[in-house]
Order: structure tokens, then sequence, then C-alpha cells
């Protein structure tokens, strides 16, 4: 298939990241065809020209390439293979991305299921954040059949900066598990680092001085150590969306007998922290959850 | 006391760091009085007009300002404290200061000890490594009484780019330790990241493509990632030394009550390095353990 002004787009899924993602198809001006569980979510989308469908299946029936942005694996499951899902009505030769952040197994599967009826899925999870789907410079992590992952090319390009092809179907999503451990220990360094921070005494913003820009250094101490200094635990990126991905990586390591103690750990106290209700805070509410592991008190100078 | 070219310069310990770092200050004009335990390390200062002693005492006793860079918390004690120490030999109002990375608990009774006498004791570890030292680049986090570290700033400038005064006596090893924390976190994610991304069959450049600049990124991944890609497991900075800063990381947190179960993990996997005879490669060696550890063959492709 080549991509062309008159190929049409579906899009499922337009909560905060796939709302925006989807509004810089529109707005170069192709077709797109949108569903959302929620349908207020899509009125940004449907004021600008895009046509409300009421399933993912009318979505695949009336467009030629559809991507799907949605929140955990079991609604890509729904959305795909369910009973009003993309696969009832998607026309032979037509292309599936998934987008959402989700099972590099899954993903295999169902380009396993798609493929034997002639259709393409890729796997195309992204990083970047709501900024970088607002601004397209998304990182976009690729997997499935590369010509068809070449086709699409003018689509990346109005989503994202950095767009990778890493190899067969499930091989973005595996990419993308990647991101997600990185940041799952940066985040535990960032986090200890800092309570032991302020229990020590010192004044944060001198530490910050010291470290930010050295070994210790990372796009989480630069950005989201400063949120803490301001006692802003607001996301960012919600824990139990986080929670999810943490999930999927130690669901994979699992099946390839893969022992990984250090994220396993990570995963216990973004657990204890959806247990306490921070489940809508951002990942650094971390912090809050070793704090109250250690009766410490952040809003009190430290004990040392 | 006011640094003038005048102010006569001890320097013990006279490593790889230690060398670099003195190198500047002699190169500055400034007589130079050194020791080292291992005479022949010192040879390429003395060589460039360094005046060699034959103890912490005797450079002591030439010096205005002494400054140690030697290994672990117990060399600090004994370079200090110990019969043939700066201690026995230094002047009063002379100036004392440690630039090991060691125990902030230690540093705040050197400050108390040396303080009755009329001397300062300043504790001031760096960041950013031989490079860094030969660069005069470092971070230098300096803790002490703050007009004597302001009156050493011709001093520091040679030797450090980034000069920040955090607090009181202890301090300086404070903020120190929790560069090491941070790192800590970094480094087990990062090593977990990547033996996922083996296993998983990707290929590490191009996952290192989609990862590097976004919310994952880190000094880690961009230093040692490709290293470790090229199986380079030199260090650096080694094992050894590294599991130090641990240890006494966990033994301030133990000393005020503060859990740090990330860091906890990381240290055991980092003896487990040691064990393994790995104390002499750089840090990024605890893929190798965790590769171990999953019986996992880094020569070999994934297996997912």
């Amino acid at each position: 298939m080549k991509i062309t002004k008159s190929t049409r787009i579906g899009w499922i899924g337009t909560g905060i990241m796939g709302r925006n993602m989807a509004m810089h198809i529109l707005r170069d001006g192709y077709s797109l065809f949108v569903y959302n569980r929620t349908h207020s979510k899509a009125v940004e989308l449907t004021s600008k020209g895009a046509v409300w469908c009421e399933s993912p299946a009318e979505v695949a029936a009336m467009s030629d390439v559809i991507f799907t942005m949605v929140g955990y694996p079991s609604d890509v499951k729904e959305t795909i293979l369910g009973e009003n899902g993309v696969l009832v009505a998607i026309r032979s030769n037509g292309i599936l991305v998934d987008m959402t952040t989700s099972s590099p197994t899954l993903a295999k599967d169902i380009a396993l299921i798609a493929g034997r009826r002639g259709i393409s899925a890729i796997d195309a999870p992204v990083s970047g954040g709501d900024i970088g789907a607002q601004e397209a410079t998304l990182s976009i992590m690729i997997g499935g059949d590369k010509k068809v992952v070449d086709a699409l090319s003018p689509l990346w390009k109005l989503m994202g900066k950095t767009i990778v092809y890493q190899g067969e179907a499930g091989s973005g999503q595996y990419a993308k598990t990647v991101n997600q451990i990185l940041i799952a220990g940066n985040m535990i360094g960032l986090c200890e680092a800092l309570l032991f921070a302020y229990q020590s005494g010192l004044d944060l913003e001198r530490v910050f001085q010291s470290v930010s820009t050295g070994a210790a250094g990372s796009w989480s101490l630069t950005n989201i150590a400063p949120r803490i200094m301001r006692g802003d635990f607001e996301p960012g990126f919600f824990v139990e969306h986080f929670v999810k991905d943490i999930e999927i990586a130690l669901e994979e390591s699992r099946r390839m007998n893969l022992s990984l103690p250090g994220l396993a750990l990570v995963e216990q106290f973004y657990i204890a922290a959806k247990a306490k209700g921070y489940g809508k805070n951002g990942t650094q509410v971390l912090l809050r959850v070793l704090a109250e592991l250690n009766n410490f008190d952040l809003g009190k100078k430290g004990k040392r």
C-alpha cells in the first residue's frame, strides 16, 4: 500500500496521547475515522472534521490504516480481537498499527492472527509523553513487516522525531519495555537518593547543582527531581500506567526465564503506591512511598 | 588564611585521581609537597618539581594547606588521625582538605577533632573520574567552614568546574553519597534493561537509538551502554571502589534509621561481582553478573 492523502485513516483511543497524535494526521489533510470508549474525549477531533464511529469494527470498515492507542493489553485484545474489534471488519490488505504500550507476546499473537488473513499488524509504542505527542517529537519503536513499516513513513513523521525500526512483530514492544526498565532503575535511584539527601539535612537545590550534570545525571534527575523539590507529585506519568508497564516487563521476563531482581523490587514499591491511593499521582510519588516506609516527614528538615 | 602563590600545598595520595588534580596545582606555580604509600606513583609529580616527603606527618609539617585523596575511609583515618598522620604535625591555622570519597560521619569526626586544635578540616569529594581530574572539570562537593571554603577558591578552580558549597562538615560527603545512590539505581536499570534487550533478540544499537535521548536517558546509558555493547568491561570506575561507596551510603543510612531497599539490593550484586573476581572491572560488569545469574551467554543471540 502506498500512503497518499486519499488513504483513509482510522484512530481508536483518543485519550491524552492518542488525541494529540491523531490531530497531527487530521491537520495534515487525511480523512480520519475515530472511536473511543468515552465519546467526549473524541470531540476535539470530531469538531475539527474527524468522523465518529460507533465501534472499533466500524472504524476498521471505513479505513485503510487503523491505529490503536488504548490503555492496557486487555484493551488492546478487546479492541483488535474482540467481538466488535478491528479484525471483524478490516479489509484484506488493511494495515493495523497498535501504538499502545502493550505486551510483546500479544503483539506477536496479533501479527500472527492478522497475517493469516493477509493483514499487516505493526506494533509501534512510543515514548515522550503528552508533550512529545503534542509537539510530534515522540520516539516511535516499531516492530513488524519492514516493507509495511517503510510504507507508513509519511504517517510516522507526522507524530514522531525518533523513528526506529526494531525488527519483526513484537520488537517495538520489546524496545519500549527496555525503555521502561531503564526508567524503573532511574526512578528508584532518584527517589532513594533524594530521600537520603533530605534525611541528611542537605539543601536539595545545591545537591542538584552538584550531581545533575555528571555521571549521576539522567532525564529523570533533570526533569523530575525539580518537581519533587517543589513537593509536586502530579503526573507526568501515572503510577498506574507505570505499574502496567512493569507488569508487562516482568511477565515477558518470566516467560523468557529471565530474572530481573531490581525491576521486581521496584514493582513492589509501585504496587504499594497504588495500595496507598497514589495510582493517579506521577511516578515520582515513589519518594513519598519510601518516605512513609521510613516514617520520614517530607515537610520537615532532615534528622542526621 | 589567604591563598597566594607562596602558600605551600601538601598532597597525600597520588593515585590516578590525586596525581592529576595535584598536577594542576603544581603547574599553576605552587610549591607542592607530596606523599603516597607507593612511591612510584608520585614520580610524575616529583619529576616536575614536587617535593617528596616520607609520611603524611612530614607533608603536614611542610605545608599550609594539606589535601588528601586516598582510597578507603580506613585510609583517610590512618592518613589524618594515625601515628604518622597529618594531625601529628599540622600547624595551628593549617587547613586540611580530604577529597577522598569517604564516610560523612568520619568527616564530621575529623572536623571536630581538628577544630579543637584550631585547624579547619574540609570534606570535598569529587565526581567526574580520571577524565574530569585531567581536564579540571570535576564536580567538587564541599562541606565545612564556609569562610575557609571560600578562601580556598583559587585552588578549587584549578581542579574543578562545578564547585558547590554543601554546608557544614560532612555535607560534601553526604552530597557525594547522593551522587553514588543515583548511579546505583541507574546502573541496575541499565544492566537489567540491556539484558532484557539481549534476551529478547533485539539489535542493541537500534534500541539505544530509540531510548537514549528520551525519558529513559542517563549519563550511564549514553556513556556506559556503548562500552557494554562492544563487550568492554574495563574500568571506567572500579567495582571495588563502587562497593566501598555503596557501603558508606548504607552505613550512613543505617545510622540515620533510613531503609533504602533498592540500594541494598544493588550492593548484593556488586558484592557478587567482587566474589566472582570482577573487582577490578568497571561497574558495567553488573551486566555480566546478571547474565550469569540467568545462565545467559552474552556472546550469543537472544532466545525469546
